[in-house]
C-alpha cells in the first residue's frame, strides 16, 4: 500500500550555507496530523580509488560534528549545477591528487531519508595516475592508504565509522570479485 | 597530523522533535575562522532480522524528505537513556511484529559526518519468532519480505537506497559467510 503524507504548510527556518531546514505540517492516510523536520542538503559524491596493487587511497580529517578524526573514502558536495561524476573526478583530485583512467558508478544512497533529503553517488576509480592535490581554502586533510582487503576487514571489525566509507568499500569489494 | 577545530562561539538555531541545529564559529589549525553548521540527533538503530530459512523482514515506508516510499532494514530513534540494544530489541517488535533469540552486532556508523551528529547501531537479529506489530501513532510501513542473497543483487542492482539498509545487508552477509 502506498502511504503518503500531504503537505498542508511549509515554514523556512533556516539557510546555512550545508543545510536548509523546514518544519512541514503533513496530513497522513488516516487524517491526522505531523510535523516532518526537512534538512535539504545539495548532495555530493563519494569515490573510493583503488590502485593496481589493490590499495585505497582514503582520507583522514576532523569532523567537527564528533570532535575527532575520521578516515573516509575521498568525498565532496556537489557544486550548484554540477554532475556527479564530475564531481567526483573534481574532489578525487583535489584531496588525494589523482586523476583516474576508469569511473565505475556504484550507486546511489540516502544517509538518512527519514528527515534529510541528501543524497550521495559513489564511484569507484581505477587506472590511478599521480598527479598534485589542491585542497579547498580552511580544508585539511592526510591521504592515508590501505589495501582494500585490510578496510574490508576494518568495516567488519568496527574501525571505520562513516557510513558512504563502508558502503563504497563494501561495494567496491564485490565489484572487483565479479560478485553481484 | 591532527587537524582539530576550536569552537569559538555556538549559536542555537532549532531545537525540534527530531533534529537540533546550532550554528558555530571555529578556529581552525591556520589561524582562519569558519562556520560549521551541526545537526544534533539522538541516533537510533537499525536491525537486519534474518530467518532460519535466509529471508529477511524489511519495511517498506514513505519518506517525506523524497516523497517515495523506500525499503529499508527496521530502525528507529533511541529513546531518551535507552541502551542501543533495548532499542533494536523494541524497534524489531513494534515495526514486525518479531522477537529474536540473538542479536549480533554489527556495528555503529555515522551517516553525515561532515555535519550531522547522528550515530547509529546496527544488528543482526536471528532465532524470529511471530509476533504482533505495534506501530506508534502516525507511523504507517508495510512489512516486506526477501531473501537475503535478493537484498544483496538489489544492493549491488542499486535497487535499495538507504545508507543504513545498504550497511546492515552487506555486513549481515558477510558475517554468516564467516567472512571477515
Amino acid at each position: 500500500m502506498e502511504y503518503t503524507e500531504m503537505k498542508i504548510r511549509s515554514d523556512d527556518i533556516f539557510k546555512g550555507k550545508i543545510v536548509h531546514l523546514h518544519v512541514d505540517e503533513v496530513e497522513l492516510i488516516d487524517g491526522s496530523k505531523s510535523l516532518r523536520e526537512i534538512i535539504e542538503h545539495d548532495g555530493g559524491v563519494t569515490v573510493i580509488p583503488v590502485d593496481e596493487n589493490g590499495d585505497v587511497y582514503c582520507v583522514r580529517q576532523f569532523r567537527y560534528a564528533f570532535g575527532e578524526s575520521i578516515v573516509e573514502t575521498p568525498a565532496g558536495k556537489l557544486e550548484k549545477g554540477e554532475e556527479p561524476l564530475a564531481c567526483a573526478v573534481r574532489e578525487l583530485s583535489e584531496e588525494t591528487g589523482f586523476t583516474a583512467e576508469e569511473y565505475i558508478y556504484l550507486g546511489e544512497f540516502y544517509p538518512s531519508p527519514g528527515y534529510c533529503h541528501e543524497k550521495l553517488y559513489a564511484y569507484l576509480a581505477l587506472g590511478l595516475r599521480k598527479g598534485k592535490a589542491h585542497l579547498d581554502d580552511g580544508e585539511f586533510l592526510d591521504v592515508v592508504k590501505y589495501p582494500l582487503d585490510t578496510l574490508v576487514e576494518m568495516v567488519m571489525n568496527n574501525e571505520l565509522c562513516d557510513a558512504k566509507t563502508i558502503i563504497a568499500i563494501l561495494k567496491a569489494k564485490r565489484y572487483l570479485e565479479g560478485l553481484k
